[in-house]
């Protein structure tokens, strides 16, 4: 069902400063940067590997205000590891898959993720404390 | 410097428990299990999608005793991700490479991880709240 680890989604309070801490330090390579009003993040993309194909991602995220999911969890535990997200080549069919297992979806049908992928959330409180991502990749169409 | 996300740390109450919600939810394959004395804790390596090469999985950790690093993770935030690790080429040039922008490695040296590999931790402190590893898959020879 999952292909790999898509990225990890790392919480921070200044963008601009983490991004370029993360191309100094590991020399990851910048290769998004959106808004995205939906979730209340100032986000950015970042390639770990030269390798497009099936590559993994740190996904940097800012919160647009406080009251906003991410703003919350910078408030509770300070900068960190925010989420994990699993690449699937199906997410209708996942969710589905995942739901009937009873654990809850957060997002029961994909919404718009970074870079035109489909994506969906389950629930931490199902998946022992761990915010968890399915991201579906844009399709050729 | 850094190939993939090699494996997402995640700290758990009981391991059995947690190996078998992630075999049944995410159809994630068990690879290995071993105790970890110098860490304090027993680990599963759980692979993500069936491709053994450039594979990326999770690791569930459970503390040995309270007074470990991740009994003490336990009972400061809960079960949750821990840490996130990166596969290198070589960790010795990794570590030299990052020791020299300044950030602070919990291990000078790699020492042994999981499945034969060669591992160090960077301080989270320097790295904005991510504690982040390095992973050297075990050599051919």
């Amino acid at each position: 069902m999952l292909t790999r680890i898509d990225h990890v989604g790392i919480a921070c309070c200044n963008l601009a400063d983490r991004i370029a801490f993360y191309e100094s330090t590991f020399g990851m390579i910048l290769v998004n940067r959106e808004i995205n009003e939906d979730q209340g993040v100032s986000e950015a993309m970042l390639r770990i590997s030269g390798e497009p194909a099936g590559a993994s991602y740190v996904q940097l995220l800012e919160p647009l205000h406080p009251d906003t999911p991410v703003g919350r969890f910078l408030a509770r535990r300070g900068e960190g590891i925010h989420h994990v997200g699993y690449g699937v080549v199906s997410i209708t069919a996942a969710l589905e898959s995942i739901g009937a297992t009873g654990v809850r979806l957060i997002d029961a049908r994909p919404r718009h993720g970074s870079m035109g992928a489909s994506i969906a959330f389950l629930h931490p409180a199902d998946l022992g404390g761990v915010l968890t991502e399915l991201v579906q990749a844009p399709g050729p169409g």
